[in-house]
């Protein structure tokens, strides 16, 4: 096995002089070339699955847990999947020469700040290979070259998708480096990746805390972070208590391994009573443990003896924990500002909603909480590039800079200034 | 003296505490904190005029340069400009509560993208005092508390500054630790603000390229650089020879020492024998030395021996050297293309300007430099806030990532979307 620097430096400079070709290719050869990853991925599909049962094997004989070999699986019916995720993302308009703003100054100068590709995108994700091809597609249309580090439990699913994507790039006559796959499952891979000052100009780690921890530790070049999500969902004094039932147990049971889902669920103290036996009732109905503080079990009433179960009592890190699982911690507050505060202290700057019918309450919550997304009247399940109109994401920033929020082709761009003159000089 | 680990902490949990007061301030609020800082500082000129006055007589007992204590040196008229300066910020628009975008999903719900605080901004910055107050300005109006931590030989006067500006933001009603300074000059702080994780949400560092390659080096937080111009004039067959050298000579002698000041001039090989004499002799008078490349020398003529002291012969080194002097490279190159060639390896993608009368070569040029801003006959010195008419800047970003060229206000923000519905779930 070839020295992990050398790989990754050579990955590197193959990465940026496809990105240089990449700038001037028009935006028609690039959706052709995403159509015709999405043919050669369909054309493969063969040595995929191949090389996918391998992977899977092989976790299935090292007791990787069930959760991890359904996310490692490909079929016939998810690589379909993929291929149209390749066909939508062609479809979708360019970024690249967006003019974002322009203006002229008292001296003639006129201005224009238009999007530009980034150049390299590094992109550090886990066991699910589908994201392999959905990542290319959406670096590609963002005009950039991607290095993708996938897990290593995946490698050989990787490696024939990435093979295929190569074929489907090269008959478009676009460079064939413009996607590539880090080959070796190597862990120094990740570090090496973080110190391509330079070289790559931004790092994307999606996955669980422990790998995004990993990436922030060591790495010097801008990095984007996708960390886990504690959502709330508040109910307030003046909730239609209907439209605040539907929304937890959306926003709870629809998905509930995903970082848009609630693990929170506030509750209005002088409501309390009135809404959470029949919402714990549904909650406890679709499968959900309850994780109480001492006022929701006081308004749980029956529901505690009746499942006993399925009702505990809630400790301090209960409203700290991504659950990821058909468990949901309750809280009664005094009114909207202890609940933004609860938020502020608890949660993970992701997604919260509150429900209510008074609009200066929502307002108030929409203001005070600092997060990506703040919904009202509506489930935490709408933090997605789809539900936005993105099209398609990459996935969801936790950050601050750059991009916060679902990550679509725009966030994906850089822009510079562009300066039309007729001889100005500065005095 | 305490523990530095102390101070940061100290300093991070009063400067979140006060980004979460500024959440909440009104505009006008934060207006006439402004005023009130413009006017304790000129309140408390004496003071100020006396630390600083320490502050110099210790740079010049330890030998310092002239340039250094020309930045560090402050008198009434600076104090009196600095002043102004936060007038003039008071008096544009806020940045933050602007709807960026605003759609609705055929499902009814209504989306914004909204601007807000970053919340605590910490800046690392050298010599000059004034940009103490220059950075506070612009971090309070941008919704932002801020920890400043300027060199220490200014640490008298960024002390005496710093005092004043807290006056200033007491008197209008907002938290004193909206801005705070660093209070000691201990090497560790730097490390350490980078460090702080969850509690700094971006770090600007700003001055030589040592500092900020201290910073990235061991920053786990976000940093926006602001590192050196090489940029370059590119005159091509098609200039006006007029117009180019009235643009090299404003580029490269109107303030040498900045960081949109030319450092390379290209020039097309067609024209070099008619554009390189005159614009030659008019770079010499105003006392620049040239580094040129043999087809530049040959260009050149006469010029050589009359001013064999100020020509000498290029390295490969010098296109690559941000001189921030007296000094100019100069190459003589075949077409666009080669100057862009030439730009993309020896540059530092900061601002690049050509000079042609002829569109499609402009357009060829604006295209394929990938700098923060890329001009058409206008001088390099308009890569600055003032010039692009964002009222202010804290500095001009290498970065490609958040921010790129000037830093306003407006860059000085992160966003949040906020989504209202009527009881949407997702399917």
């Amino acid at each position: 096995m070839a020295d992990p620097a050398q790989i990754v430096t050579q990955l590197g400079s193959q990465a940026r002089a496809a990105a240089r070709t990449l700038v001037g290719t028009p935006a028609a050869r690039i959706d052709a070339a995403l159509e015709a990853m999405a043919k050669e991925l369909l054309a493969a599909q063969a040595d995929i699955l191949t090389a996918n049962a391998a992977d899977v094997a092989a976790a299935k004989a090292t007791d990787q847990t069930a959760a991890l070999i359904d996310r490692l699986t490909l079929t016939p019916e998810r690589l379909v999947k993929c291929a149209a995720g390749l066909r939508e993302v062609a479809r979708l308009p360019h970024p690249v020469g967006e003019v974002l703003r322009e203006w002229t100054q008292p001296n003639g100068l006129r201005f224009a700040k238009v999007r530009v590709p980034l150049g390299v995108i590094g992109f550090i994700y886990e066991s699910r290979p589908n994201v392999t091809v959905d990542a290319a597609g959406l670096c590609l249309k963002s005009g950039s070259a991607v290095i993708l580090r996938g897990g290593s439990e995946a490698l050989r699913s990787n490696t024939a998708l990435a093979a295929a994507l190569a074929r489907g790039l090269a008959a478009a006559g676009l460079p064939a480096h413009a996607v590539q796959l880090v080959p070796v499952a190597d862990r120094d891979i990740v570090r090496l990746l973080g110190e391509a000052v330079g070289v790559i100009d931004l790092l994307i780690p999606r996955g669980g805390r422990g790998l995004i921890e990993a990436v922030v530790q060591t790495a010097r070049i801008p990095v984007i972070k996708h960390y886990d999500g504690i959502c709330a969902v508040y109910v307030d004094q003046a909730a239609d208590l209907a439209i605040a039932e539907k929304i937890i147990v959306n926003a709870k049971v629809s998905r509930p391994g995903v970082c848009n889902a609630a693990e929170t669920l506030l509750v209005h103290k002088d409501i309390a009573a009135k809404f959470l036996p029949p919402a714990g009732a549904a909650l406890l109905q679709a499968g959900v443990r309850l994780r109480v503080d001492d006022a929701s079990r006081a308004a749980l009433g029956t529901l505690n003896s009746q499942h006993s179960t399925l009702i505990s009592t809630a400790v301090e890190a209960d409203f700290r924990t991504e659950f990821l699982d058909l468990i949901l911690a309750v809280k009664v507050v005094d009114d909207c500002a202890a609940a933004i505060e609860h938020i502020t202290a608890h949660g993970s700057h992701h997604t919260d909603t509150i429900v209510t019918a008074d609009a200066a309450t929502a307002e108030q919550f929409l203001a005070g909480v600092d997060s990506a997304v703040v919904l009202w009247n509506a489930s935490t399940r709408f933090n997605d590039g789809h539900e936005f109109g993105f099209g398609a994401e990459i996935g969801i920033s936790t950050d601050k800079l750059h991009a916060r929020g679902p990550m679509g082709l725009a966030e994906l761009t850089s822009y510079k200034y562009v300066v039309r003159g007729s001889g100005q000089v500065r005095p």
